[in-house]
């Protein structure tokens, strides 16, 4: 049995190699949505999984990036799954950035560039991790398999299908998604469960070219028309569209004796951005309540006509909108697309229309699941203060293929530092944290195999 | 006395004089928007217009582009005043023009270029009406004054207070804006009233910085914000701001007596710009009357966070969005500026800001009065057509500073060709149009003096 005090020697004493392992992985670009640099991170990811003890591969299919998958096996017949995304957002605007995004430079403690917390760091712990302790015992004392994404950043649009197609290959007793971050105080922030995410467009047309505005009167206006549907998605707060909250499960009985638990500031969301007060001036217990469990409906983005300086009297003949909807268990974003196109047409909005351009299905683990208790041992004994276990997230992720898909306990944690700038320019990991996140898988690994 | 054949000789004989200061002005670029040329322009302009026999000069005054004034005594104690401008709209997309915007080039009938419809066509026919009076008569039937702006396309911000200035050297006994163009069946339209204008920008501000969407839940979205915001300034097309149509005036017997004589093809507008429907399925003589003298609240524009491709969950911190408002007679902007500004405070929208961008009173002639009843016999005479002599205009103009500032009868016509691109790439004026609108001038100049 490893004890907490000997991994640290280890990582302190393996240092310069992590940290090596690390640059090499940001210095490979990996920007899905860019299509840059994949297959070569990818397969320089894959030699550091084969160097560190896994039996490593990459798994190619005809559209999507490729999947690193590795496995080890080890003393008992319990098998843990790790799943984290090698791949990253776009670096631009590139003029922001401190340090060029892809050379992983190094200053003091940081290492800087794109996906160096988000998530090669992360990648990178979990890897060292099973090093350390195939080093250290030469054996592992349970079965461990990780699975490394590259489209994790485009919505994990190849990832369901491959997991329906390798369920046995990947089957598990639970599953850590190790793409996360430490809170402020400085302890992982611990998952079970997370929003899923149905994105769509609206698009009006009214006509076919934009007109001058004296013709108001009687021509439609393409801005009016999507300002009407917006109007019609959302009445003090409530999403209207019918049966959007059918499959919406209130919070159970353990996840509201979590979250009365929860020693979180929400408060301090209002001091990060400049925000008076939440909506419906909710505060405290009450803000946290609604930002785990709540679904929501947020335009992320509008555009119609003229939008430069000064006047310019056009009627638009065209607009449309982003909008992005987090959905809570056991909401299914196929099924509310489908809501949403009933929704236009029982409204008689027929110059619009709605399109798909993401979605990822919620996920809940049970609190009181026992990878959710290993994992926050794992915290305590790592970090040395309690950590904060949240019954959901207010974020999403695809969580959902292994507690949906697979049929597995699982949670979502990391070790990235607070606040990285992630998807962000100046991004940035601490090799202090990394090297506490090797600890900290280490120790998942060891509480979950008692 | 003159007769039209005599002026059509005339305008054949000085054709090449003609077309060669018409060019001469479109070389001048005028861009009122970007101080572009502005006193060039006014200068050459002054030269045409002392060479036509005017008493001529530019009044220049601080901050504004210089007022081109000159005067003619003639036979009669009657006086008419000539409304112009000779300032154009920005020629950016410069690449989607066929010729240099600035060249005046001539091809068959056609001279092209930044202006040549708007306005500087319709300046030339006054001009050369005038001269043309001159050089066979030796004299005009009444005294003429020419008031040649170059804010026009800039809302005439310094237009009210010069006039208000100079009442006693602008007193008249009625106004001609020729700022038109003709209707497609070839003969002017003619307009005994104008819309008033107010152009307004509203700004949501609901943050110091964008945020993750994930905090929907709690975070207020400046999107949502800014669409609350529109949706409540107008329900089943009523404009909904308490006090909004406290001015209005219904059309009056006359005016509506005019509009069931009007020949107008209102329907064309849907084809001419894939409109399948008008608001409220209205069709025809109720299209147009909607048309005439409806006040209208119309989107110009709107824009706020994401909207390139693809995808981006950010919870944007700031919205804005433009719209224009049409105003019928006796609707006065500024009232209803502060109007707007009290529905934000009433409503409670606290973090919304309204900004004047620009504004225009409407006017209105009764349209039996002598100045309508001269100006639409001469557009007889000239064009052999039964002219259009609409009771209002869909379109706004700074007509109202001759109607309501110096009370005196005013309207709008003009001689540029029906589809001419104005305020659009490839802009053009037809030589004959010019030439038809010179004889027009005369025509009316003759028919006011009877």
């Amino acid at each position: 049995m490893l004890v907490i005090d000997r991994l640290r020697e280890y990582v302190k004493e393996n240092r310069s190699d992590i940290v090596s392992d690390l640059r090499s992985l940001i210095k490979h670009p990996s920007v899905s949505a860019q299509g840059i640099g994949i297959d070569e991170c990818a397969g320089v990811l894959n030699g550091i999984m084969r160097d560190a003890g896994l039996e490593s591969r990459m798994i190619r299919f005809e559209d999507g990036n490729p999947i690193v998958y590795g496995e080890v096996k080890g003393e008992s017949s319990k098998t843990l799954l790790f799943y984290g995304h090698y791949d990253v957002q776009p670096a631009e605007p590139l003029d922001a950035w401190r340090y060029n995004p892809f050379s992983g430079i190094v200053t003091d403690d940081k290492v800087h560039g794109r996906g160096a917390a988000d998530s090669k760091g992360n990648v990178i712990a979990v890897i060292k991790a099973i090093k350390a302790m195939l080093d250290l015992n030469g054996t592992l004392p349970l079965n461990v398999k990780v699975l490394i994404e590259g489209e994790e950043e485009i919505s994990s649009v190849h990832l369901p299908a491959f997991v329906k197609e390798h369920a046995s290959m990947l089957k598990a007793d639970a599953c850590v998604c190790f793409d996360g971050s430490l809170n402020p105080s400085g302890s992982p922030n611990i998952y079970a469960g997370l929003k899923g995410l149905l994105y769509v467009e609206f698009r009006a047309r009214t006509a076919s070219v934009d007109m001058h505005s004296s013709l108001a009167p009687i021509a439609p206006n393409a801005a009016w028309t999507l300002i009407k549907v917006l109007n019609s998605l959302k009445k003090n707060g409530r999403i209207m569209v019918e049966g959007w909250y059918n499959d919406v499960k209130v919070p159970s009985k353990d996840d509201l004796a979590l979250l009365d638990r929860l020693e979180y500031d929400v408060e301090s969301i209002k001091k990060d951005y400049g925000v008076k007060e939440f909506i419906g001036k909710v505060k405290g217990k009450a803000a946290l309540k609604r930002l785990l469990f709540e679904p929501t409906c947020n335009i992320a983005g509008i555009y119609s006509g003229y939008v430069a300086s000064g006047s310019k009297t056009v009627l638009p003949s065209e607009a449309f909108a982003k909008v992005d909807f987090r959905l809570v268990y056991d909401q299914r974003p196929d099924e509310l697309f489908n809501m949403l196109k009933k929704h236009l047409s029982d409204m008689d909005f027929t110059n619009v229309e709605v399109t798909m351009l993401g979605s990822l299905e919620p996920s809940k683990t049970d609190p009181n699941a026992r990878i959710v208790k290993a994992v926050a041992s794992a915290a305590s004994n790592v970090y040395n203060i309690e950590p904060l276990v949240f019954p959901n997230s207010w974020a999403s992720g695809p969580d959902y293929v292994f507690t949906k898909l697979l049929k597995m306990n699982s949670v979502w944690t990391g070790c990235s530092p607070a606040h990285a700038n992630i998807h962000a320019p100046n991004e940035f990991t601490s090799v202090r944290n990394v090297l506490d996140g090797i600890c900290y898988v280490s120790s998942i690994v060891q509480e979950f195999a008692k």
